[in-house]
């Protein structure tokens, strides 16, 4: 019997997944999962996503760097902002990382004690997350942090991206998956001039430029990303 | 300024959007706005959506028919199913209906009270909605039904049908309103084979097999249909 891999649209439709006994695999490939995979196969010690800017200044004052975003902002105080280049800047190195964003760390936070292992991927680690889940006898669940609730294109171009690699391992029978798939394919050739294309998307509007292209380029880093307790650690 | 459409892919993320001041749109294609299209355009008097079995027992005590289903299926007691063909039926004529399904009168609950205006439509009535909609000067939210608080692909195809008619009088600047039409793009020449060839996909296998062509077909009925107080009635 195969495994199964769904894809939840957004966190907010969370509740309509039963997590138990899954691997949920949390993707914000603009950026916060992005930044999370450079850093640690970067030398990072470990990243630890909270929910609140207050939580990651508490622990800054305990020797972790800030990181993160509000609006897609730096946010005062903080040492890092939310762009990968940040987490793969020397003053990161060996260092654990206290991180905060809009909707990566949310997504994150929403899994957490429901599954039964929590992943992060981004399109930098694409194929040796899915070997990984290949290796393994669970179902998949992939959460797309999304923005604000509401669906992300980028993040359901990584989980079509996904379950396209795992067709022959892991039955997709939910609408939602074929919808990310049909994106994907669209987009396969070309992500950048696709997102380009659909650029008048407010939401696109705003976001760095030089991390659009990062963010979509794949299998740069031959690692699997793991939460184990609060932190975020490379698997062995 | 050019008003806006935008897509709500389920029910569950209605918290998501803003309804005042907008015209909002309910679409479950598979199969209840296609059964209220079809039958208050073919002489059914009006069609009360009500969310529970109860209270549609109750109101046919007081002389409607009852119509629904409950996990696709027909609910005992109750004078019609949720076939649009029962819709058009001679018995259903002149008749008061109270109906009950599982997603779409559930999405039409949801959106009661908080909206300007709350249409039902299907590809059945697609174009004369889509030239109501251009006619007024309101932003447009469209519900898709889907399934239990899941995306439901039928009811995405709609909604990017819909978003492409209005593409000349309505901004669409959402990620949603892309998927819907990036999928609706893709099976716009033959929606049956398309939506054949993701019959892989759980939910559609349990669907009646006539009631699916019928379904996607456009523009039968020069019809708009909106909620009046509790019933669903023609739009003059």
């Amino acid at each position: 019997m195969k495994r199964t891999i769904d894809v939840c649209l957004t966190p907010n439709l969370i509740e309509q997944h039963d997590l138990a006994g899954k691997v949920v695999l949390v993707t914000d490939v603009f950026r916060a999962t992005s930044c999370m995979v450079a850093g640690l196969a970067t030398g990072v010690k470990s990243i630890t996503p909270v929910l609140e800017v207050d939580e990651c200044l508490k622990l800054q004052a305990q020797g972790y760097l800030a990181g993160g975003e509000r609006h897609a902002k730096m946010i005062e105080g903080f040492d890092l902002d939310n762009s990968p280049f940040s987490y793969m800047d020397e003053k990161a190195k060996g260092k654990d990382i206290a991180m905060t964003t809009t909707n990566g760390t949310f997504a994150i936070n929403k899994a957490k004690g429901k599954a039964d292992e929590i992943l992060v991927a981004s399109f930098s680690n694409l194929t040796p997350t899915a070997k990984y889940l290949q290796s393994i006898d669970k179902d998949v669940l992939v959460i797309c942090a999304g923005w604000k609730g509401r669906p992300g294109l980028e993040d359901i171009l990584f989980a079509g991206a996904l379950v396209k690699k795992l067709s022959e391992t892991h039955k997709n029978e939910e609408d939602s998956t074929h919808l990310a798939t049909a994106a994907y394919d669209d987009a396969e050739d070309d992500m950048v001039a696709y997102l380009q294309r659909a650029s008048h998307l407010k939401r696109l509007k705003s976001l760095a430029g030089d991390d659009i292209p990062y963010c979509l380029i794949k299998d740069q880093f031959d690692v699997v990303v793991h939460l184990v307790g609060d932190k975020l650690l490379l698997k062995n």
